[in-house]
């Protein structure tokens, strides 16, 4: 395989450890379940790493290689097995694109409820893999909700069957939930069947325009306190609205300095929307009216607001989640702490989760960093860690450890629950051969 | 200690095995987080099993004692540590009663979802354990899905923290889930925070009555495919309504063969059940008007419909759980076994999971059971079991492998995944003296 191949292989969308690309020896592509099966064993029996990728779009390098690796790549099991209206579940092979399940499914009333930004481009295994979040979850849960029963091979070759494809069921320890969010180091998730939800007959949404961004914080509070649950509830900044503009010709930045985006759905949505809006006005707020249209386009502007820059040693975003009252003191801490260092912030967050994704960045006019800036760098960022703990948050929400974020692990984890951790890793890849040295210390 | 008082804390609700009481060494009521430990430390030190038990509501045997253990009672641990309605969590010691807590939380207009028809007698502690459903659960999930942090005590008396306290996170391997469901037998759940959600502005209750039960469950698949999810979705036969009207001098029994009680709620909760009415009205249901009274009534009542009858010998009761289309298929099947081996049937189901609990039973006049009816009843346990798996169900819903079930655990899970929980257990507990021979085989 030519280094090019493998270097497109070698990293994901997140940081790279010292920013240094380690490639791998080779790339796998599975077509069946067998195939997965053979490669492992090979693996095993040549002590080879194995490390698995599907569309590669973590931000947090968990599907970055490391040297004398073999990258199995998943995307060509990407065939949706079994769709089952009347058991309201799918079945699917890890390669499937979140959005092409969610069409195959909308025919039938159903979605699956799940949508990370990545949507378009993730894979239900990535997803898997990573328990990850979305929109939608502020009301449908994260992934791990939405997962039955895995099918799963295993550090020696053998392909189990968790959960069943039941709402239900309690035989036995929970290992579904185990393997969902394990990124790939506990066994390589090659069957998936999910529960899907119902597509709502009607979707209300609300764009809601504020002069600072610890107010528009405060109406995600307000709205929690009218006991109002949205489908979705984002929150922008001026730094976020500015790179939709630069990248979409829009102009929210000029309209204020934060943008709480939300959705009401199900049969409800009308009624729900009028309270929040109700809610926002009192607040201050701009706010869109009744079915506005450029409230939905703004929606769909929110699902890729994190692909408008690739992150690098001067970008980096956080994935950083806080209880639900701490959010208005969170963001002014983020705010805080990037006048503090002189660094350059901009923040999106699922906000109805308390899961925030700031991003910290600096800058030159020539393009070379200095050192001294890089250090202000690092400091904002364990900074805006550092202080999400002590609110009693966790280091993140839904991107996962990856590689990056071991660094911080420790700070939320202790000694004992990291050794549990370690244990269990240890009896299901005793040689340590799937995705080595990241997600747990 | 008294031997009335062992043999109180030497059993639960559940059935026992081969019918005979083991006796506990003694019984310790534990008072503090400290206790526990040391508890358990000493119990290591001596090589005793600890058996922790709650309320003693499980119908799975599995706070059932065994010979030469201390049976640990959680149940003075009670007290409701923190509610923060701001962050829509609580934080409970384990043997806080699940309507407590729900009483505590209603003044801020929240609720605890998960509402086993124990909820006036069991403790958030053995829901947790058990990973509990209840009748809301249809559409807000289980017990797991409620619980964002543990406070557990290990084998070797660690005290460790799972998960924290935001609606999402991903850091490390999902620990939380792994205890959630448990049963005791990893560690001993000592805190436990939940996260709530917003009490229903407004409740809309149906009850529908069938001429017999196929229809009925033919019902819960309609609603479905009307893609209208209510927040609760029960089903009664006319044995279940039989022993509810002996109770509490109803008269169910003579207006129908089966009963589907449904609730909807939140501000779209009058659309969908004037939906949910069109749909059964057209079934054949006769179905209660908008704002009937005694409808409410039955929902209360269903919420006790297990209570009425103690297993023993001869009567058992089921808790399979299948996918919902199978519903139909698998209730005609149930009334097939029970003509085919001559037993007693009386169903009650949480329809809208798919998880139903038939109980079989035999009876004599002078109420000795002859050996040849009991092998009727066994075998009609085993047929409803065999036949459950067949459609691709679960041999237990919601309340667990507990001692009862362990003999059909190996018809669901083949050898390799039994082999991976034994190996977690051996993990977290390497002397087996956390509820030993249960939950997994
Ligand atoms: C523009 C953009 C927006 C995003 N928005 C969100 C968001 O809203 N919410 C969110 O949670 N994340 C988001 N992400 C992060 C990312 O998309 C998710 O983590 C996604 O789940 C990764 O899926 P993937 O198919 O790309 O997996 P990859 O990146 O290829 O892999 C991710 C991890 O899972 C492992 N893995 C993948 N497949 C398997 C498998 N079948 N078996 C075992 N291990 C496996 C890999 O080894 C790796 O550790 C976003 C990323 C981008 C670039
Ligand atoms: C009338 C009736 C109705 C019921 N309805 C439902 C229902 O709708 N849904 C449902 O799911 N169940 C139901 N059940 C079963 C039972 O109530 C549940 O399983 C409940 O969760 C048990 O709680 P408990 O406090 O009684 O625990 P116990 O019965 O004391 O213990 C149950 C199991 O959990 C373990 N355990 C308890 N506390 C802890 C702890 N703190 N740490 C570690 N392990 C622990 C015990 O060792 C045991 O294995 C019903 C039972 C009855 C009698």
């Amino acid at each position: 395989m030519a280094e090019a191949d493998l270097r497109i292989h070698a990293v994901d969308q997140g940081p790279l450890e010292h920013w240094e690309t380690q490639l791998p020896l080779a790339v796998v592509f599975a077509e069946s379940v067998e195939d997965v099966q053979k490669l492992v064993r090979l693996a095993g029996e040549h002590g080879v790493a194995v490390v698995t990728r599907a569309a590669g779009t973590s931000v947090s390098g968990g599907a970055n290689a490391v040297t004398g690796s073999v990258v199995l790549n998943l995307t060509r099991m990407n065939r949706i097995l079994q769709v089952r209206p009347e058991d309201e579940v799918a079945v699917v092979e890890p390669g499937v694109i979140n959005a092409e399940l969610n069409a195959a499914v909308a025919e039938h009333g159903l979605m699956y409820a799940p949508d990370p930004a990545s949507y378009r481009t993730s894979t239900i295994g990535g997803n898997v893999a990573t328990n990850a979040g979305g929109l939608r979850c502020a009301k449908y849960g994260v992934t791990r909700d939405s997962v039955l029963a895995l099918d799963v091979v295993l550090a020696d070759g053998t392909l189990i069957r968790t959960g069943s494809a039941t709402f239900k069921g309690v035989a036995g320890y929970d290992l579904t939930s185990l393997f969902v969010g394990s990124e790939g180091t506990l066994g390589i998730i090659v069957g998936i069947t999910v529960r899907l939800r119902y597509l709502s007959p009607k979707v209300e949404t609300i764009a809601a325009f504020f002069d600072d961004l610890p107010t528009a914080a405060q109406g995600v509070l307000e709205i929690g306190r009218a006991r109002v649950q949205p489908a979705i509830m984002e929150l922008l900044d001026r730094g976020t609205m500015q790179a939709l503009d630069g990248a979409h010709g829009s102009d929210l930045a000029q309209r204020g300095a934060a943008l709480l985006l939300l959705q009401t759905d199900g049969y409800g949505a009308q009624i729900e929307a009028e309270m929040i809006r109700e809610v926002l006005v009192k607040l201050g707020g701009r706010v869109s009216a009744p079915g506005d249209e450029e409230s939905n386009r703004l929606v769909n502007l929110r699902r890729h607001a994190r692909g408008d820059g690739i992150v690098n040693e001067a970008r980096v975003g956080e994935d950083v989640a806080v209880p639900r009252s701490q959010l208005v003191k969170y963001v002014e801490a983020l705010e805080g702490l990037a006048a503090e260092h002189r660094v350059d912030l901009k923040v999106v967050a699922h906000a109805g989760d308390g899961n925030l994704h700031p991003t910290f960045s600096v800058s030159s006019d020539d393009g070379v960093i200095p050192a001294e800036a890089m250090e202000r760098l690092q400091a904002a960022l364990d900074g805006s860690v550092r202080v999400a703990l002590d609110m009693g948050g966790t280091i993140t929400g839904e991107h996962g450890i990856g590689t990056y974020k071991l660094r911080w692990l420790g700070w939320e984890q202790n000694d004992d629950v990291i050794a549990l951790q370690r244990q269990i890793k240890q009896a299901f890849d005793p040689n340590n051969l799937l995705n080595p040295n990241r997600a747990i210390l």
